[in-house]
């Protein structure tokens, strides 16, 4: 649930006024995305998303995050476009917060993942990938490895508290992520953050990649790693090797993967669940008992790292 | 917030496919209400609101809900219209939930009240309330005087926790509202939640009534004495009367007021703060912590309610 942020109908009326959209004709807080408070905005000229960034994103990363969707769709990658002010700005500012209007997509991100999505999916990240490859900014991924340690220690042993023996199994894990960790592979803009809810399907086809707030600079098959973890396991917690050989198939032939991001795949994905697993343990230890959002269970990627730790080489998400 | 429900693609698809509405383009939860999930959809025939019933609303009051404002829209009032089915039906089911589509509104509700507001507001409920004295279907009122000890007896004397003295006080305001409540008023159709998020506005003009889940039939001046208390007070508690001489003025020159309901004004306005103060101060005191729903300050109401109980006549809401 995102609005933290109320917006009086004359600031909106004046920050809306700064755009060529139109008057404003309906404003609506949207109960989705858990970083910043987003509006369903609809002017003359059609609808419209307004976020106010909230103090979890640095605004200092705002320029990269929307030069970047701005360069990836004004070539042909369907994610949100900034509307440029009329003063050419596409960063104001609105109720004391960093805010941008960006274009409205249509399309809806699915609650039950079927095969052709993943397919989807991996044509689109791969189209991502490589028109991604000469914008202009960059942003170090400040969830990678180096990260992952200082992070579980600042759950201080409390994990125990979720699951007994926790915190040891990772500390042995992440010796082996950090001594085994891949440093060159092909690397440019990966999003990062690839879960279902941020990729909208209009029937069978993919409509929209949204969400870019953790979009950064880092190894490419590192996205892959995110999205075998997001996409290819059942509710039941069993892998699906089709959903990964779509995956995989519909992306390779976008851009080709080397022999070594390949290999690389079983401990990419390994240290994708380990990132999602510290960042949900540490919100899971430490969100107030009121909190509007409600943490997610950080167990459900300790299994599925478990999965990939058993998994003897590449072959097991379903490549031949 | 207000998104208790989640749908599933498929679910939605085949929901939105038996109305004449074309295909589903995009359908977002939205922050607001906290009786029900509303979800704003976007058809290739543009926006409506979706609604899923939650528990808190009597499926049996749907038809009345849904009668009522399709009657009212039909004859001018701007409120949702139910959208029919292909099969006829208003009120059909999705995820397990008494649902609904209808027509969206443009126009945002006012955070910051203006006199205007309170001119428009007035104009707006004397034409529904003259519109709806013909319409077919009756509803009590839930709310009314013979509910509000049993209430307070519900809450167990801890309002004492909230502020100490306050049980015995409301008991005694009981015994004063209980002998003189008006019951001869002229009544009919009434919408007995005309707070402002339930008010948009486009510029000054008024262009759309919501949320019509307690309206209900009752005496006409108590949704005066609901509005004098929802939109009169200023953020520092003070009672503005050219607000409520805006408000009354208006509506009078849509639906004149008979002495008798003049007379009455005072005590409906009471009446009227002790409702919203004993629900207030019942959820205040059953919320349980990790709600998604934060309860509203009971006490507001309390301040308001010494404010009417102080008035020595109508004369205190600007009438001549």
């Amino acid at each position: 649930m995102a609005v933290y942020t109320d917006i009086s109908d004359d600031d909106l009326t004046a920050f809306v006024a700064g755009y060529g959209i139109g008057e404003v004709l309906s404003c609506k807080g949207i109960a989705e995305g858990v970083e910043n408070s987003n509006f369903l905005l609809v002017t003359e000229q059609g609808s419209f998303i307004l976020t106010l960034y909230e103090k979890r994103v640095d605004a200092n990363d705002l320029p990269f995050f929307l030069g970047l969707t701005e360069h990836l769709s004004a070539r042909g990658i369907p994610c949100p476009t900034p509307v440029h002010a009329l003063n050419g700005e596409v960063l104001r500012e609105l109720s004391g917060r960093p805010a941008a209007i960006v274009t409205f997509l249509t399309g809806m991100w699915p609650k039950r993942i079927q095969n052709h999505h993943c397919a989807e999916l991996g044509r689109a990240m791969a189209e991502m990938h490589v028109t991604g490859a000469d914008f202009e900014l960059s942003r170090p991924n400040a969830l990678s490895v180096e990260s992952w340690r200082p992070l579980l220690e600042a759950c201080e042993g409390r994990g125990d508290d979720v699951l007994p023996g926790i915190t040891a199994a990772l500390n042995a894990e992440l010796d082996v992520l950090e001594s085994e960790w891949p440093r060159d592979l092909p690397s440019g803009v990966i999003h990062a953050d690839l879960f279902p809810d941020n990729v909208f399907f209009r029937g069978e086809h993919l409509s929209g990649l949204i969400d870019f707030y953790f979009a950064c600079n880092d190894q490419f098959a590192y996205d892959l790693g995110i999205c075998l973890n997001a996409w290819c396991f059942e509710r039941d917690g069993s892998f699906n090797a089709t959903k990964a050989r779509k995956m995989l198939r519909a992306y390779r032939k976008v851009r080709e993967l080397s022999d070594a991001e390949v290999q690389a795949l079983p401990l990419l994905a390994r240290g994708a669940a380990m990132r999602f697993l510290l960042t949900r343990l540490y919100d899971w230890l430490n969100t107030p008992e009121n909190a509007l959002v409600t943490p997610k269970n950080p167990l459900e990627y300790y299994d599925k790292l478990r999965f990939h730790q058993a998994v003897t080489g590449p072959g097991a998400y379903g490549l031949d």
